[in-house]
């Protein structure tokens, strides 16, 4: 065997999201893409802002000494100092240049900060549905992934999660808004967890750190403001990125954000700069820092996702699916009309319609719609879904 | 302690190249930029090649549809090609784009690669004076780093590497053109080399790989080319970025080869996407790639290089000091006057001309000078070395 045994095996498990997306390319191939309803990956079709380009072209047209080079393993000064004035504006907390680290996307970003703070066997809660690389990136550095449900609405249960949190607990990761579900945790939630982790950490005596991976921070609809952690809970670190707020997910470019009054702050942001260089990602891409250094403030025009996401949940709940109105993000999490949710994906793959099951997300019983795709692909899957619905009489 | 115990040790017992970057960066505030002479890291100073401008301004200038978007985890497919094209140009083999792994620097590309074939406790070999991340490198994938000596002229030594090599050696990494040394290993060492790893595969009877991690492939002086691993070792893969070569060490812009005629290679190539992937680079950045496809054969102007190591060469041999004359790469390895090389390199601290102590490359007794600067900094360390050479009675 040429490689690793835990790769090996990791391989064949694989991900739903990538074989589904394997799949539907052969189909592509075989009735042309024009037949094909893609709707399996979170690959924006947005283009970004007009402020990217007119940056990237201002970059281009009048190079500034040296700005390819190495900087600081956090990344620059003014690009730090950008980002903590964002988030200072949006929390009316205090953040400093040193309180952020600039990384290589948000998968960079959960990496560092697993890699940082996991001893060998240390655990990190996770709530069913997730996004499933979680899983690899904990067991990356020899963490132990706990998985715990949602409710209804796919909203993380406290009580089930006080019963789960032990002395080995290290670590309470959130998604919200939330790939798969869509749902964007409200401020009592957020409150009450808060308030949860705070006398965990009083009850073990060791530093347990709510973790918020929010690359969709800015996608949430309805007129309504993304909740954040940072009022609730000192020990809270944000890893996020640029890839959907200013539609850039092939430029690795996104950060760490760390509470301003976390305990032992310092210690653990050296540790994350430190990570970051161990770990080979170095720093985050030179140009890119650059790029978004002025555009904090921009976002990808929200409410055209919104529209599509308003297409498909009056189209869908009227042929009789079930499903949580998403808050945020660009998918969707319909309850699969077949218990065997891999069963159903297949009947709509039939109509040339590609989903993703549950299961991929640790959710069996339900399935992924991405509609950050044209409305051309979201309005041609509609007879599918309109077959699939009467053949299981739904509605 | 907010961070994980291994982490911490790794970071009390840092690397001195970083710790002479600090202390100098202390020494710059005190004195000012102007008198201070920083020969510590490797960040050249030369902008990157015209080409690379015109190239960003076009990219800038005409967006292409989609291009910051996900792409396949391995790269675009016209880039994988463009670099394969080129391969094939200078090995006269025959590289296909499925040879190809797109990566975050040659960091990332080393990263991948040991994830994909170590498994716990397997060993690496690497040859001292080595690149000091190696070590941490091989860690993160949880294999055991075996540290062999080179000869006078820092050439591995074969039969101690034979020696060496047992059932649980998975991989020789080789980083030649070699950081810290600026040795070029010849084609005789190549073949040799080539020779001892098939016979001790077939008498394991496992795959034996062969790595070279080659950034500075380019940078090579006196009209030598650099051999190449590919033609004596078939199980052969090569780790490397366009940092040095197209000076974008910031934007973190590499990639993995394999030889076309590895064993087993389909498998290897799928196991380098997945472990891109689910360590969290995800891909390459995507403007880099689209900008490096069209300058596969475009390099900085290496003999500026060689003009600064032929400057330090005939000035540091004539006030005494003792060392193999570089064949490439932007570094010098001289030998320490004192046996205590953190002492030798604190006393040309003292006159402001900063270097890196042998230790910090697992070779105490020498020092290295990173001549990757700008005259006046290399001129103006000559009178540091020259106090420091009378001072010891040099010459």
């Amino acid at each position: 065997m040429p490689i690793s045994d835990k790769v090996r095996k990791s391989m064949e498990q694989g991900s739903w999201i990538r074989r589904m997306f394997e799949e539907g390319s052969l189909l592509k191939q075989k009735y042309g893409d024009e037949k094909v309803f893609d709707l399996t990956l979170g690959n924006p079709i947005m283009e970004p802002p007009a402020e990217v380009h007119k940056e990237l072209k201002k970059l281009a047209a009048e190079p500034l000494p040296g700005m390819h080079r190495y900087m600081e393993n956090a990344g620059y000064a003014a690009t730090r100092g950008a980002v903590a004035a964002q988030l200072s504006l949006e929390s009316g907390l205090n953040f400093a240049m040193s309180d952020i680290v600039m990384t290589c996307g948000a998968a960079g970003a959960l990496n560092v900060v697993l890699k940082t703070v996991l001893n060998q066997g240390d655990e990190v809660i996770v709530f069913a549905p997730y996004f499933p690389e979680y899983l690899n990136y904990i067991d990356n550095h020899n963490g132990v992934a706990r998985i715990l449900p949602t409710d209804e609405q796919f909203i993380p249960r406290l009580d089930v999660l006080s019963n789960a949190i032990g002395a080995r607990t290290r670590v309470v990761l959130l998604n919200s808004p939330n790939n798969p579900s869509g749902a964007v945790y409200g401020e009592d939630f957020m409150r009450q967890l808060g308030e949860l982790l705070s006398k965990k950490e009083a009850e073990y005596g060791i530093p347990l750190f709510l973790i918020n991976d929010e690359p969709y921070r800015r996608i949430v609809y309805d007129g309504q403001a993304c909740p954040q952690v940072w009022p609730w809970y000192q020990n809270s670190i944000v890893v996020t990125s640029h890839s959907k707020d200013l539609a850039l997910p092939g430029e690795r470019i996104g950060y760490i954000a760390i509470h301003p009054d976390c305990d032992q702050r310092q210690e653990l942001v050296d540790g994350f700069i430190y990570c970051n260089r161990i770990l080979g990602y170095v720093n985050a891409p030179a140009l890119m820092q650059h790029l978004v250094q002025r555009l904090q403030s921009v976002t990808v025009p929200v409410s055209e996702y919104q529209k599509k996401r308003d297409f498909l949940y009056h189209h869908l709940t009227e042929m009789g699916y079930s499903m949580v109105k998403p808050g945020g993000t660009f998918y969707m999490f319909p309850r699969s009309p077949l218990a065997d949710d891999v069963a159903f994906v297949r009947e709509l793959q039939e109509w040339l319609v590609l989903t993703v099951p549950g299961s991929g997300f640790g959710s069996p019983g339900y399935f992924r719609i991405s509609y950050c795709v044209d409305d051309r692909t979201l309005e041609g899957s509609m007879d599918g879904f309109r077959k699939v619905a009467r053949k299981f009489k739904l509605g």
